[in-house]
């Protein structure tokens, strides 16, 4: 397992963790002769350095990557694939608000969907490998159409951050002093806005790549959150309650699912 | 202890957990010849249940609450206290989103802060008792103006739930079919939403007596999204980092500090 980044220091923590065997900050090098590549850069790359490998690889190499938005990149990587080297495109929901190799753990797939979101020119035995490679790890794959995929996680994943992000920044400008209205937040706070300590490298590059969809996810929840503030400003409490209610039950439900 | 409540199953529950004493449905029963009174109803029956209990009792009696808004508490009861009878208006931040007697536990108010909101009609005496019982429950008691405590339990607190119950719905609304849209959701939508299974009917009582702090924070948050999306949406990535930044340290800064 050859690994390739941009800094030694975090490559060689890597080779010392025991994540990788060899380390290069070479491309064309570390992909060279390689059965299998997978692409876990910062999403804005993934299409950069695919294109910088892709020249490099020989058949029957599988590229995959493990991306949160899928469209753009397969756009971009598929009309570029060499005969006989095939693009699972992956994204494993999985993760914490940690970044780096040091931030790994030996079970942070397991219990997890991945999804791959295979296209008319994936080939089936590619899709199988990458398949049991995630179910290996632990992971429940699920093959999902791209558009679909960038859709969803625009509602689960890539909404609630911007709404954690401007939540944690609304509430440290109505304090005037922060430190002193940040203080008195219960474990619900810290709870609620855990996702706002992400990587916002991460999540500023995937507001950039799942553009269409995040908009189109902002613009419901605002527009439900300003029925609920006229709903409140009327003192409609009956109509408040049954929002309320709705979103308890479907919650809850999740959880017994768990 | 003697405990009232409006279900005799609950106090029947509260007898047999050694939460309570002695269980009555009647507020005049239970409230005769008490040295303290601790009003743990819904907020919006806060105001009604000391109306009920204030002509049974007899100074040196003190009278304090839970509830989660303060100042309209404070309007409508102080001008009913009898001489030598004292308010000491009260709030724990502590509490999950279970409700019933069933779901406390002797750890609840551990190392959580306290808000006392006392007046000018508040005996410093009856203000040292509070503060000692919460004291002695393990918590941090912060003294503060019943409206700043408001202002501030609006953001931090009031805004999140409005927020978590609007995305779950959202969410929801987004998948047409509920349940496939959820089902990809990682821990990370479960725990920002955890919230968002709190208790419809005290949430809903919070909106009506807290309703213009509460728009107000709405009002801030509604103008930030709205910037955000902006961004997005021209794909101003700089200031997308910075506002994520910002964010980020802030919330780290919580953990930090816990």
């Amino acid at each position: 397992i050859v690994g390739v980044g941009r800094s030694m220091n975090n490559l060689d923590s890597a080779v010392r963790l025991g994540v990788i065997d060899e380390a290069t900050q070479e491309i064309s090098e570390g992909v060279k002769g390689a059965d299998l590549v997978v692409s876990a850069v910062p999403v804005l790359r993934i299409i950069d350095t695919l294109k910088a490998a892709i020249p490099h690889l020989s058949p029957p190499c599988i590229i995959t990557d493990v991306g949160s938005v899928k469209r753009e990149i397969i756009e971009e990587v598929e009309p570029l694939l060499p005969e006989g080297v095939h693009f699972v495109p992956g994204h494993p929901i999985a993760g914490t608000e940690h970044s780096g190799v040091g931030a790994a753990f030996e079970t942070l797939f397991e219990e997890r969907v991945c999804i791959l979101t295979p296209t008319e020119k994936t080939g089936r035995e590619a899709l199988e490998k990458i398949k049991s490679l995630w179910e290996a790890a632990g992971s429940r794959v699920v093959i999902m159409d791209p558009a679909i995929h960038d859709r969803t996680l625009a509602a689960i994943s890539h909404l609630p951050h911007m709404i954690a992000y401007t939540l944690v920044n609304t509430v440290a400008d109505a304090g005037g002093r922060t430190a002193d209205i940040l203080n008195y937040s219960a474990g619900g706070f810290k709870d609620f806005t855990r996702i706002a300590s992400s990587s916002p490298e991460m999540w500023t590059e995937i507001c950039s790549m799942n553009r269409d969809c995040i908009i189109e996810m902002l613009e419901n929840f605002q527009i439900r959150l300003e029925w609920l503030k006229n709903l409140i400003s009327e003192g409609n409490l009956k109509e408040i309650r049954e929002d309320f209610e709705r979103a308890k039950r479907i919650r809850d439900s999740l959880v017994k699912q768990a």
